[in-house]
């Protein structure tokens, strides 16, 4: 057991601060043997990275990845895999009012109240940046699990506007700085943001995960069923307040006959000696049934809260007890579920990998 | 790691099928001292049971609970507790279809992919009957968490039909067959169920679980969060596709001036030599921030499909790869989601069990 | 974590009291489709019975195995198979002496500093009892490992007489009441235990494992070795004081030169289209090196201290603190060394099985 | 699970070969607000280090380790604690000969075996370079066992060369380039090692740990014994072949009167309001009985095997399945046993802190 520690097999240990010399995380169970290097990892990194558009955090960090141990000669050697990235723009600036006032919705008044200490700095352990260590992981996890699988995400809701299911487009995904599938729902959530943005606001957002190739069986039941651990790793980012799989809270509303997936074998194809093959006619399910893969695409949606850091001033109190009013200045994310995309991609392939080498291990 | 274990100090392994001889867990880590008995669980097991009303599977099984080992004079030894109930209304039957044919919605055919064998008797290892276990278990667990952390679940939907929170009634909820906490709504459901159970059809359904006076400072960050372990426990649960916790799904729509909860301290009671009490003036967050228990209620919701199982002819194929249409006679449950009413609760109280020993351990 | 549960991938969790009304245990983690029935645990049940001899205790059980889940038509299904023995000679008696006084050298007093109680009742979680669910267990995971992977013990050494290993017999270990190899010394070892059951006291033993056929490979650097998961795993049976592999103790004795097992590649065989084979000159490594397995056999000692129920009365004190002298009267085991051959078996057969499914999840 | 994690609620995670960048580790569950610092961390590791004397390699590392996380304004936080030494002396050298050859005795070719491929620079994950990070982690351990628990450890024998243990003085252990408790034996011990090392030899050696202060009642059985964790923590230390507690194999050959330690109430202190005080006549069992701790000082030996790395010709082969004969030239220890003890100690402190706070998450 482990509190800074996710999945089993694979298996990903997280430190760091948000304002500390750097954070980082320990990757272990990795099969030897994997071509990997920092050029593997950095794009995911760099997709996540804050500061990229006005959108996001004005934060510059460069997020450079190191590799300090478990590859040899470009590749993984069994070994853990020691992953670390520098923290470089640590603003010098007085913390004096966020050390000792807590902000409404944010996990500054939690943090105390567990440990009675807290580096409050940046939000110290509790800040979005861990993340960062997250993508870095998930990078080694997609290297496990091959280019079969195919794990995207997208944004699909901010506020009050989601997109067209009708419009998505994969391609348009990495053409706006919002992730967004919907080509005709950019300059609307754009105008919309730079609204959210100068007023010192903040939105919440949906975002949508699809994983294809994910092979059948993968999933343990009882308690390590597929969902379950998906369920645990989307919630476990940071602003997250729900998640859904398939259908998710509209199969609350469905009767039994409009929620079942019809099954057919599909002929073999000509000059193929394999057998047929099953097919779904449709995924209500999002690809998992009794907690196991049923080979058609896993698909989750999860929702991120609006960021406590906002302009207007809200009542709250202090570590002494007094109470205060309390508004938060200086860089945030107007819409912080516009860089849980990539992270989201990230915890979906590092559960896959996991149940890769788990379904392994029983399977053969 | 273990598929079929739950949680890490209060730690809960469940072994068992449909139709074996019985079904049971074993549960470690409970304290000693704690005074126990099989009439401190059975009742919380009797409002899961089977064959109450016509809205539930008519399998008649009196889950009787037995323990096994870790109770010694009405007191917990601090070894492990062995809980057991037999089956005894494992109906006599030809199971040649069930055995062959995969129900379109349910885990038969991903069993089968995964195993390559399954013990297809009544859903076998797949069954909700499972989740008797867990409510046994869910019993210990509150016997640690005490009296003070009070849990308790309701069905708020059925299909389209919600409950009106306003006519929030706990009282209700132990009054109809439904755990409806809305009297008002209470023949709209009969109705309609009265209806989808004559159709041989079936209906989707969301609970929402509540718990009160859970300790602040409860849930261990980054990847022990309270709202991350009750993901998994909920989303664990048969036919379970989403969870939320707080305002869940609602929080992508709201921004930041909306979904903050205000924060004031109350000043001490009179007479009291205590200080002020932290209060808070909304739970969107649903009692958790950053992964810790704030003090105030901890809300979650999940959504439950409807079952598989329908008279409604579906598209299918068997384990030989021919194409056939399925449709499933016998007993079922025609709203699964209203059983799930109480091992919800029972799951809530291990999840809240567990991170009481883990703070415990790390915090003192 | 579970104070109860042994292995990883391979998971036992043990439960129940030498009083209470039985024992048994949740085996995790099984491949699917391997035969197994009651048959195959049986036999290994049968080896560690007590009432065999006069030189184990006279209590009478029975030890029938019971399968209650994870096995269907004959076969493992891949869901946990829980296995269950009846207690059926709990003699009745007046337990008020052992209940208040501690047996000086038994784990009576330990428990009860721990957990402020315990069920007194013929030792209750701390009696050797438990070890049937581990040979329960051992027989499960022989049949992961296959009849490739041979794994048998022997009682190398009772009190101050060891045996003369150039004297080794395999066959002679299942035909005297010692699991004794060496033929000559069987005399000398009965009149010294006449002798010793007689006079109510109690000796020491030493037990031998060998472990033939063990993939090169299995073990898992550096928390995971394969020799520090023996040593665990042995060190866990009741009354063992020291575990040792290879060379153990003695290898502290030698220089590098006298400790070096050389290697060879032995010629591929005529007619074959392998390679040739790595063979080693001698193995005091006992088939371990780094925690991985060589392909040598796997070789590992357990001392085991005497019991503490002697006739002899030792100072000791009550649980209120008084004064005492303690003498156990009744059924004991004169040499518990003696029947922690099976168990010492059994334990080594569920560490290779846990290391099967880790080397298969990360090696594949 | 984890192959390179220690411990289950104080959990270590240790990365890093002998010639890459750095090694370090990821210490997670320590309890907030204590004090640590570098200060409190590096003169263990000072202990450790080698080139101190011409008995251990002459690698040349200053081993300064660095926090990186989990400290804050001179206390933990509760959040995981990163410690990193850079490695500096990475002597350049061609690794051809080592890179396709493996060493007799050594981890060479089972890493290979297994993985199929390995960073051979310097043993690369094998190597004892990583002990420095146990060493580490240890300090931290001593952190939350407080200056009660008094953890140290000695040298008591080198080859077929004991130390007298009536002559035993804890002072002497800091004054020999030993840890020789008993002055009478050092000349020898250096005359003999000089011999040694001019021979290009090596020798095994036998370390003893003892703890004192350690709370009765920590340990949980069955399967969290505290010998048993402590018999997996010493035999995970690279060379060790053997472990035992109190008497060990030496009780094996005790009769159980031999073996009992009798107990007995001392008065309470005059003047004292406080009740008896439980007192052991002797300590045969080490100071675990049932796995649990008693309260008398917890006594451990392990042997330690001589280094692989010697002068003198082995037969051995090549990756390529060529015969040859292999000799290891330059920096090595003698005899590994005298860098083991500080080892020991960490490992021993680990376990405690590991039990102390598991213990007070069951029993509080």
């Amino acid at each position: 057991m482990s509190h800074n520690s996710f999945g089993h097999l694979f298996r990903v240990t997280t430190w760091g601060e948000s304002h500390g010399p750097a954070i980082g995380c320990v990757v272990d169970g990795c099969p030897p043997r994997l071509p990997l290097s920092e050029a593997d990892i950095q794009p995911w990194l760099d997709r996540r990275r804050p500061g990229q558009s006005k959108f996001t955090t004005q934060r510059q960090e460069p997020d450079q990845v190191r590799i300090l141990s478990g590859v040899f000669e470009g590749q993984t050697t069994g070994t853990p895999i020691a992953l670390q990235i520098e923290n470089t723009d640590q603003r010098s600036r007085d913390y004096g009012d966020i050390a000792t006032r807590y902000r409404p919705g944010h996990a500054d008044v939690t943090y105390d109240l567990k440990y009675g200490i807290r580096d409050y700095r940046g939000g110290g352990r509790s800040s979005a940046r861990e993340t960062a260590a997250r993508v870095a992981a998930g990078a080694v996890a997609r290297a496990i699990l091959g280019p079969d699988v195919v794990i995207r995400a997208a944004l699909v809701r901010i506020g009050t506007m989601p997109i067209d299911p009708a419009r998505w487009d994969w391609d348009e995904v990495n053409r706006n700085p919002f992730f967004c599938p919907d080509a005709a729902m950019v300059p609307a959530w754009e105008a919309y943001l730079n609204e959210v943005r100068k007023a010192g606001s903040s939105i919440g957002a949906v975002i949508e995960v699809r994983a294809e190739g994910v092979p059948p069986g993968l999933g343990a039941p009882i308690y390590g069923k597929l969902d379950a651990d998906l369920a645990a790793a989307l919630m476990s980012i940071n602003a997250v307040k729900g998640v859904e799989i398939g259908d998710g809270f509209g199969a609350a509303e469905l009767t039994g006959e409009q929620n079942a997936d019809p099954m057919r074998m599909l002929p073999a194809e000509a000059g193929s000696n394999a057998g047929g093959r099953l097919a779904f006619g449709s995924n209500h399910a999002g690809g998992i049934l009794g907690g196991i893969a049923t080979g058609q695409p896993v698909i989750a949606r999860f929702a991120v809260k609006p960021t406590s850091s906002i302009l207007t001033p809200v009542p709250s109190v202090t570590r002494d007890g007094e109470n205060v009013d309390v508004m938060t200045k200086g860089r945030h994310d107007p819409c912080v579920g516009i860089r849980a995309v990539p992270v989201g991609e990230a915890m979906t392939a590092c559960v896959l990998a996991d149940h890769l080498l788990r379904h392994r291990a029983q399977i053969g």
